[in-house]
């Protein structure tokens, strides 16, 4: 892309699409936006459909970089730890760091608008709603859309062709039919309903709302989320098969029967719970993962559309919004002459970090799930904040290092399964666990992760 | 489906397609064919796409199963064993077994027109070519085809709808859009290019015509099948990158060069060797997985379109052809009152198997490109061969089980894997393979064979 001008055209304007445009319009392009669903300034999300994210260090950098982090910030609700509920409506708040690191609850809704207004706002932008991509030409590259509401056809060939189009891609199946193409998409078999928690009519919070909120009862799980509104987004994982699952849980009298056992303290802010969960769909969870991600100069995917993963570490907007930077740096490096070596960069340096995320989000589903009122795995967290505490220099916990630095998804993984084998070894040395902090223990965890570096086994 | 009359709609008239119209038609029902591609049987295929196959003892034995075994037989070419071309010229056979069993050679196309034949000369069976399928309706069912000469758009609605349509299943991807379901593709980095050698014009063949001829040449190949009109059709495997490569061969002389060197007796009977070369397709490899096959009671994915395959092990068309028969008899076990419970059954059973004989294909085409000339790897098929010659009740080779027998492909799978160490053991002690044959090896044999299936470690 680079200086010359070009015409690029944005498939999804979603999160990471409406992103993608701000960050092209800055480098100078007319960048058209399409999108299948309506204008969402306009149309507020079908219900049920709101799915609340958080935002991130690594999103926020993104949004930085493009002068839209702070006008984002102000339209969320900032959550420093986990409050975790017990069966008996005991109350843990697990802070995610000791140095106030916080997460960003916002609306999907509410971003998009704000990420859409802005794009348009400083130009160069076109959006189109309610155009759905029925035919990709990479070749060339175009798209086919088809108008929603009036069934009208129209045809838009650009310059080069982005796919943001979400999870299950048009652009990306086109990939997948035309070219040499791996692709996996992999299912949980767990699913997730959106519950509502009104704000209490005499003002405040029905829950804290410096906290996200997690009922962790095994195989299934509740989770909150804060609104700026004061109301709380509960999703209820759970599996499609078993009990309790989607199969079992078929009537009111179930649904009631479940939350008396198992959410006690969740059921009187939920006036609306069995509505809620008998009209609101199930969303399901996948992970996707293909290459290449890129067409000659011409294609590229990005988001959810190039690495589809599951929501529980909440980073699949954060990912997405990484990938804009990277991408657009990549293209201000290369400069108009090289845009398909700059397009293999971008996938180069992301790929590796999409498979990382894609593992520990899976990993951390089970996590939320099951360990979370494990002793043994608080014991363990403890510990890590610790250390985490005495030595940042030496150590971060692996939550940190994903949801509070910069630091490639690629690196936290590899960092994280060197800290592991310490903390065990902390863990197993009550002594140790008692001199943490002396200059002794510092030593002994800086020669093992010299250890590690240098390809001893952990 | 079982004794009412229904109407069944097939997409795909391939080799699976057309065999499964077979079962179907002779269980009563009506049997609605539809293809893409003109019908084969007044279109030749397109040059350097002929695609040989081998007919083993589980495809001939679901051809037989519905009297079209022996027509099959009488337009292939019964190949013993496999003979080895080295650099020199020096030839080695190597009988696939010790008790004659052959591996059938028969063109892609010829078996598809014999089917095809079979399929409309017993009635019960309409054929639709050239008909595109661009819409299928999962829940009706029905499909939508698109008449590739006029461009003429037609609905079928029938009572089942069977993907049969290959490893681009149409079919199969509306059910990844539709329902939670699970799927991998993924490329080998190699293709083949098809080469034609003629009959000599005096008569007779230009190499030995009742073997599959192999020049392996670690990381690329050539490969030789024998068709009835005593031509032979080549198959050179190379990987896309790398050398030598199809990005490194891009000249004459380079193809010249690549065979004077590395197979110096394949080029004099080769005659068209660099037209060939440089106007054949290259033909990728690919695994294709996939769950669930199934849709209710009304759709079934069958063959390639459940379970794509790299070509390696020649039992792509065999594994389909076993599909149509469990299928069969699945549909026939349940009768017209539990559809769904036989098409649940006949993925139950079709899936491990297949899931096993991908594994397996994988594993063989290594094993093709870079053992089939390695000593070692030719010292442990001679004790293969010979243990299975003396004792056929305790031990048989995995190739036998795979090409020579009816067991199910996970069986050969597991079997396969407890006996790997059994040889390995018998080709590290040089006493026991001087004593092959004697009572006290087969008792030890025996003995081994037994702890592996009560658990112990193999």
């Amino acid at each position: 892309l680079g200086a010359d001008r070009e015409t690029v055209l944005i498939c999804g304007a979603g999160l990471v699409g409406s992103l993608l445009a701000i960050y092209l319009a800055r480098m100078g392009h007319d960048v058209q936006l399409f999108e299948r669903h309506p204008d969402p300034r306009s149309h507020p999300p079908p219900s049920g459909r709101s799915i609340n994210l958080t935002l991130c260090d690594r999103g926020l950098a993104a949004l930085d970089h493009v002068d839209a982090g702070r006008a984002a910030r102000e339209i969320s609700v900032p959550c420093k730890g986990r409050m975790i509920h017990a069966v008996d409506g005991a109350l843990e708040f697990q802070p995610y760091t000791n140095r106030g690191h916080a997460l960003y609850s916002i609306a999907r809704n509410d971003l998009n608008r704000l990420l859409l207004d802005t794009a348009i706002g400083r130009g160069g932008v076109h959006c189109h709603f309610e155009k759905k991509c029925v035919e990709v030409d990479l070749a060339a590259p175009a798209c086919t859309f088809r108008d929603t509401r009036t069934g009208e056809i129209s045809e838009l060939r650009a310059r080069r062709l982005f796919g943001a189009d979400g999870v299950h891609s048009a652009v990306r199946r086109e990939m997948q039919k035309a070219l040499r193409f791996d692709f996996t998409q992999k299912y949980l078999d767990q699913a997730y309903k959106e519950l509502h928690v009104p704000p209490p009519p005499g003002g405040g919070w029905a829950l804290a709302h410096s906290a996200i909120h997690i009922w962790p009862r095994g195989h299934y799980m509740l989770i909150g989320f804060p609104n700026i509104d004061r109301s709380f987004t509960l999703a209820l994982h759970m599996p499609y098969d078993g009990h309790p699952s989607y199969a079992s849980i078929t009537s009111p009298e179930a649904l009631l029967d479940l939350f008396r056992t198992s959410f006690p303290d969740a059921l009187p802010l939920l006036p609306a719970l069995v509505e809620d969960f008998f009209s609101h769909p199930e969303t399901s969870m996948v992970t996707v993962q293909c290459s290449s991600w890129t067409y000659l100069d011409r294609v590229a995917l990005i988001g959810d559309a190039a690495h589809g993963i599951v929501p529980s570490y909440g980073q699949g907007a954060n990912a997405g919004f990484e990938d804009c930077a990277v991408l657009s740096t990549c293209l201000q490096q290369a400069g108009p002459g090289d845009v398909q070596g700059a397009l293999q960069q971008y996938e180069r340096q992301r790929k590796p970090n999409a498979d990382a995320i894609a593992a520990l989000s899976l990993e951390h589903f089970i996590e939320l799930r099951e360990l979370v009122s494990d002793p043994k795995f608080l014991l363990r967290k403890e510990i890590e904040r610790r250390i985490y505490d005495l030595h940042p220099d030496l150590y971060m916990p692996l939550y940190a290092m994903v949801s509070f630095s910069l630091m490639p998804y690629t690196e936290a993984l590899r960092r994280d399964r060197m800290q592991r084998g310490i903390v065990d070894e902390i863990l197993a040395i009550p002594e140790v666990r008692d001199k943490l902090g002396s200059e002794e223990v510092r030593a002994a965890i800086a020669e093992r992760l010299q250890a590690c570096e240098r390809g001893a086994v952990c």
